[in-house]
């Protein structure tokens, strides 16, 4: 099985370019991951993209041959869509098949514009991640879906706003150097209490942004790595994907993401590790009360005890686990096609000692993505190591 | 390497049933292969699922793990999207999974809802295939973008409106006994020729027709099939997938498709034949002439002869090639995210014997099925076998 390398990443800043087209974004972050990798366009075997909703934001579908095009590479192109998950699946397709070793050298990302429909246009795209049969008409939206998951946590386990307030304060004091970030700005715990309620408990701090934004990456095999000279010190050695119910009210316990479960459980095993290695995360926090699911879920927090990690410090920059070290989707910012790869490269960035936040991780070896989609009816996780 | 055999197929009438939602057509077709197969629910381990235009047909979108749900299977779910070649991607990835040993037991399909839209909202639909920058906003639809196509072929080759109207009447007759055709009704050359131009020279009948409908297939390793005592006599052993730019005016030549000759050299190399192997073919004829410059790009005839192939009846049921003995795109119906699976579950048919048509080519060992998506930007084929 042919090992999997991050041989270069690429990143668009994350914010509102309403103006720009969803290739615009992804050929600026295909660019940055050949100029980061030293791959050659001519190398490229296959293209690998997420994107979420370009038939609404931007009447436009067959983006995978779109997206080859704008990188400026000719070879077969295939768009995976997994709702906010997106690029992730496509991340994970692409490990797959670089360990068959028919491939050595795939392009991978994603992109999404959103911030052309505005915020109602955005939140009302969005709601084709749920059902839109016994969910959207009865009204519900992504802010509401996740304030039913967050009444249920606090119901279960107890917790209150508050505790969710530390976590956008963390997300958005780790997004301050980060200058790919929507926001690089410090809050407090009391900005976010005083923030106009979205649905209740959350408000208007609780959730990521709308964002435009894309992703690449270039993921090689470890041969295709070494023959070139590459530098790439970090490989990619686990992938797991999960799947759930799509309504939340076919789901067992709404404070629990048995989908992220499942691709925890899968990536931990593939990569050979178990929760307790991961020396840092990147996980899916739509919404405050996402991270603490995405926590439990993947074994780095126990079961009711994820809604005071942030407060009591143990996700902190300087924590024992660091979480969302890029800023999260809280405050780097969430275009959602773009997001799983995106995580992808600030872990590998993270663990290069690249990133601006590297030095909050020097000793971290192992590392851990989580991507979901919708209320989590899919989910993926990977593990990145520092190659030995 | 696993040998990949289709061990079920399931197909949904295509037709006209605007009242009926994406899920329940691919819970129909879903229900039928489980019953043809055999296969225990509980051993499918991924749903690979080809979907084009839900978000704007049914404002859903993340239709993996609603698809899983409706088939009655709780496993990983992926939505692929490739335009009218979505579900061939499915098949695609889904037969490589196989090969690397790690999954057997895949259910793989795709569903289109599209009449609910009507006529004209459905071509609105289908143009986010096209490149909505360079092409949609001049005007383009898929008739003009085949219409061009068809004229482009005529000036550097000959032919004319009689020629492809022989092959709308071929696929015709050979949709009469197809119960599962939209258009079981035989027509005469005349009716093609005397029908409304669309967009010269391609007239109502030179067109498919705008469908709902859903394909399923189980595929799984030849292991699990000798294990499991299933009747699996027809194996997937060649896949392949080529791209080309997006719009018609970066295109080489406006009459040739060289994204479906990649895909074709590549499924031919794959399974160790060439074209002259193939005793029938399954191809994506959304236009009479896409049906030309599938033929020829697939080596199946030689450029510029393709135009002649059915009206001199070198393709018909008891030619030399029966070419689309489903009765193809054009009678059979074109659910856009079904067709490719739906292409494979009819070749797999033929070649086991138990297709209506199978008794014109009762001595056949080898098909091929060729999807494309939009203009030909991205193309899928396949090659089956009957197992040694």
């Amino acid at each position: 099985m042919a090992n999997v390398r991050v041989a270069g990443t690429g990143l668009t800043a994350f914010g509102a370019s309403p103006e720009r087209t969803g290739r615009d974004l992804f050929a600026e972050a295909s660019i940055a991951a050949f100029e980061d990798s030293g791959v050659s366009r001519d190398d490229v075997e296959a293209v690998f993209y997420g994107n979420f909703m370009g038939e609404l934001a931007e009447h436009q579908g067959h983006q995978g041959p779109l997206m080859a095009e704008a990188a400026g590479v000719r070879a077969p192109a295939t768009r995976f869509e997994s709702a906010c998950a997106s690029s992730g699946v496509a991340v994970r397709e692409a490990v797959k098949r670089i360990r068959t070793g028919e491939n050595d050298v795939l392009l991978v990302g994603g992109a999404e514009r959103m911030t052309n429909l505005g915020t109602a246009g955005a939140t009302e795209a969005l709601a084709i991640a749920a059902d839109d049969l016994w969910e959207v008409r009865a009204g519900t939206t992504f802010p509401g879906a996740y304030a039913l998951m967050a009444q249920a946590y606090f119901d279960a386990f107890g917790g209150d706003r508050e505790d969710l307030a530390h976590i956008a304060v963390k997300n958005h004091d780790n997004a301050l150097p980060n200058e790919k970030a929507q926001y690089q700005r410090a809050i407090e715990v009391d900005d976010v209490l005083e923030a106009p309620l979205v649905s209740e408990p959350l408000g208007l701090y609780d959730a990521c942004p709308i964002s435009d934004g894309a992703s690449a990456l270039l993921l090689t095999s470890e041969d295709y790595a070494t023959d070139h000279d590459l530098e790439a010190p970090v490989a990619i050695t686990g992938t797991g994907q999960g799947g759930d119910r799509m309504a939340l009210h076919d789901r067992e316990h709404l404070a629990r993401s048995p989908a992220a479960r499942e691709a925890g459980q899968e990536a931990y095993a593939d990569a050979g590790i178990d929760a307790g290695d991961v020396d840092v995360a990147e996980v899916h926090d739509c919404f405050t009360i996402a991270e603490v699911l995405a926590l439990e879920a993947l074994d780095l927090e126990p079961i009711g005890e994820g809604i005071s990690a942030a407060r009591d410090g143990r996700t902190t920059a300087d924590g024992e686990l660091p979480v969302n070290l890029s800023g999260g989707l809280k405050a780097k910012g969430h275009p959602v096609g773009a997001t799983g790869a995106s995580q992808v490269a600030e872990m590998a960035t993270l663990l290069a000692g690249t990133h601006p936040n590297s030095d909050h991780v020097a000793d971290a070896t192992t590392g851990v993505t989580h991507n979901a989609g919708g209320t989590v009816a899919s989910a993926m996780v990977h593990v990145l190591e520092v190659a030995a």
